[in-house]
């Protein structure tokens, strides 16, 4: 049984107006109810968090991990967090291995035979460079990953060829149709590089019809990076190709791309905190991410995400009466190219001893649509305080999900340590026409939309923080 | 009174049947309707329109005027109208001058202060090209056309600036809001280079949302060419612009590009034929564009208008009773250029006295979406028949429209000369998403809507070619 902080009197009144054992307690006073109907109020009659997104990727715009545009993007949130009045802002680096496509956000694809045209493509994260001159060899055309995976062994069997991959992605609400379709954004490489291939292809993950090759990160096994060139064409693109090898063509394509590792640089998390009045060392962790891809402004990812836990801690921030446990915000480095500001951070908490501390944790990290859902990855004794949290939320149309949620990319390194998450998950329906491409641009964002994600996030930051609902297992450290 | 081809004893029945001199004779034969609805029926359950639209920008893609590809595009127009039985299948070449961008179809253009980031840009047809290491110069920022026009004139007031138009375009129907928003695509470089700018940019003509530069032709005052750079930006990315302007910050921007006029080449217009059994030297001309824009695959612009003319005339050519007019169908070359091939066409009527020959002109050139609606610019007398013809087409959902049409880009040099034109209006809403971006590409058409086209343009070819109707004034030549 949870804690609860309901005055006894009040307790004795709920359980004289009830049938008795059938009906618990409230979770919230109704205080802490009012405040978060007032920061709600607040919220959705604000603009702030559109303004912050809007600030963000027009002042900075594009800010790949480890660039001297993500150093801008830092010092931009120091600026806005120190102004919007934050404690404790701070930044926390940590090395970062640096890879580029090169000096242009362009890169050269074409079909050279049967039939000459250009196509529009993009190096996946972490891909290798072309000579100069380019590479020019024929295609190799598997309809799905699980058929290049299927596909005859040896170190020769694709030899100069380039391997192209066909797998479509599904658009859900829930983003989950994402995880199969980017198996081959992380692994085909390896698959076309161990039998020979001369490089990679795929159709961009993503749901887009429009003509945007999807970048994104490609995945390395221990002490291997990829050597091949790796891109993606656009869906269109993609449907071409397809048609040509429908009719038994053999396709040539030529690629020609300076993708490369440029250098060891830094990133950071930038950091800020609203300071516990009750139980300071008691830590609520709310992040999105400060980087971006480098072919959109990264409004979408992450600028929305940024907007809108900045604007919901700055509502809290303002109250007249702060909450109970700290709420840290955390503004992440490096999460596209692998999680690795949210990683040093989670070693960092490991190594002093306050990975414990970090009573719950969620990121925004998924769009700016409306929020549909609360989800939950808590103890099951905290359950009837996440149902509770439902409640107070469901007038924003929020339901109850499920809980095995993760709490959003960058709360999973400290997920793995034990932490409790919570997600409030937005509406992900069309985050796939945008996400990763060049596409993904402060108009692609409703305000109203945004408003009301920071009054959900206003109200569940509050709710957790003023609260001494414990997450963690009772038996845990 | 046009000449009607009834057999009187029809005549006598229907007046007999009606009270007199109320009720006009019936415009069309009983046979010519039945003939004219199963040709819809057919055109309903055929998906050739597409399957030749899509074999066109599959098998040659862009097809730039005055390029190899367009000459490809002719081959397969040859190849493709002799295999469906078409009659007197020929080229009638034309010089033209070549224009391109460069070797890729990416152009570089970047925001270099206050804050650095890459905009997506496209050089406008004609434009001049920039040294190799490009230009790097300040904007001159004008909210529209109308400003850049009233603002100060001399050869100094912009010297070295960037000029940059903002003027947005609306969505219509039909497709209205383009010629006010394309001033600026035609003539700003003209505006900027009297008053000494090194350039101009300009938001894209066009109502995407998407990050989609939009080029097309500029225009040319006789004699003179463009020696600046001049480039469109996307959307989001002319909203970028704005935003920075707004803060009243200075912008710095860098161009490089390759643009320029190439060589003296030709062009060619493919011709096809179903000779009229009645009076073959009367000349029903309709027509699509072969050629394209370079950046996408020219699949609404024209590969639709291409599909639904042949598509139309095919099934018209395998009637057991072809009609008694000639219907002449002409694909047209170098139509994005100016309108090179239409021209072409009708200055060599005009020579060979053979203008006056053709009865009625129809082009197909605005999509692959439904028609809606038909237009006319016929002489008074002929009116009637233009409405019986929309009555037999009202099935399809297509109301009457105006009698002071165009027939289509290509339609306009013969109707400066004199000839007669209809025009089965598409639903333009979202043409203008597509038109001359990257992203006007196959899979944008929906093979329902382009099959309704289809059905139109069989009836209204049929009914016209198969009648006598006169279209021109009753005392023209």
């Amino acid at each position: 049984m949870p804690r609860l902080r309901l005055p006894a009197a009040l307790l004795l009144l709920t359980c004289t107006l009830t049938t008795a054992a059938q009906v618990a307690p409230p979770v919230f006073t109704d205080e802490a109810r009012a405040t978060a109907r007032q920061l709600a109020d607040r919220a959705l009659a604000s603009d702030l968090a559109y303004r912050i997104t809007r600030d963000l990727t027009t002042e900075v715009g594009p800010r790949l991990a480890g660039t001297a545009q993500e150093a801008r993007a830092r010092d931009w949130a120091v600026a806005t967090l120190e102004e919007l009045g934050f404690a404790n802002v701070r930044v926390e680096s940590f090395p970062l291995s640096l890879w580029t496509r090169g000096e242009s956000v362009h890169e050269e694809a074409a079909i050279v035979a049967p039939y000459p045209q250009p196509l529009f493509a993009t190096s996946l994260g972490g891909a290798g460079g072309t000579p100069p001159e380019g590479v020019e060899a024929e295609i190799a055309f598997f309809d799905s990953f699980d058929d290049l995976l299927a596909s005859a062994t040896g170190e020769d069997v694709l030899a100069g060829k380039v391997v192209f991959v066909n797998d479509r992605m599904t658009a859900t609400r829930t983003g989950e149709g994402y995880g199969w379709a980017n198996r081959k954004r992380r692994t085909a490489w390896l698959e076309a590089e161990n039998r020979g291939a001369s490089a990679v292809l795929i159709r961009s993950v993503g749901t887009s019809s429009h003509r945007f090759p999807h970048t994104g990160m490609m995945g390395f096994p221990e002490g291997r990076r990829a050597g091949i060139p790796a891109l993606a064409v656009s869906a269109p693109d993609a449907d071409q190709i397809e048609r040509i090898h429908a009719r038994g063509e053999t396709i040539r394509v030529r690629l020609k791309t300076a993708a490369d590792w440029r250098e060891e640089t830094t990133s950071g998390n930038v950091i800020a905190e609203i300071p516990g009045t009750g139980a300071p060392e008691e830590i609520v962790i709310i992040g999105a991410h400060l980087d971006s891809w480098d072919l959109g402004t990264g409004a979408l990812d992450d600028g929305a995400g940024v907007g809108i836990v900045t604007a919901a801690a700055k509502l809290i921030r303002d109250l007249p009466r702060r909450p109970r446990r700290t709420v840290r915000l955390v503004l992440f480095g490096a999460e596209e190219v692998g999680l690795v500001g949210a990683r040093a951070y989670a070693e960092a908490r490991v190594a002093d001893g306050t990975v414990d501390d970090h009573v719950l944790g969620s990121e925004s990290d998924f769009g700016a649509r409306r929020v549909w859902r609360l989800s939950s990855n808590v103890a099951p004794h905290a359950l009837p305080f996440v149902e509770a949290l439902q409640r107070e939320l469901a007038f924003l149309g929020i339901i109850r999900g499920g809980n095995d949620s993760g709490g959003g990319p960058d709360m999973s390194p400290l997920q793995a340590a034990g932490m409790p998450v919570m997600r409030l998950d937005q509406n992900g329906e069309d985050y796939f026409e945008f996400h990763h491409t060049p596409d993904d641009t402060f108009d692609k964002i409703d305000p109203d939309e945004m408003a009301q994600n920071v009054a959900a996030w206003a109200m569940f930051v509050w709710l957790v923080a003023d609260s001494d609902q414990a997450f963690r297992p009772l038996d845990a450290p």
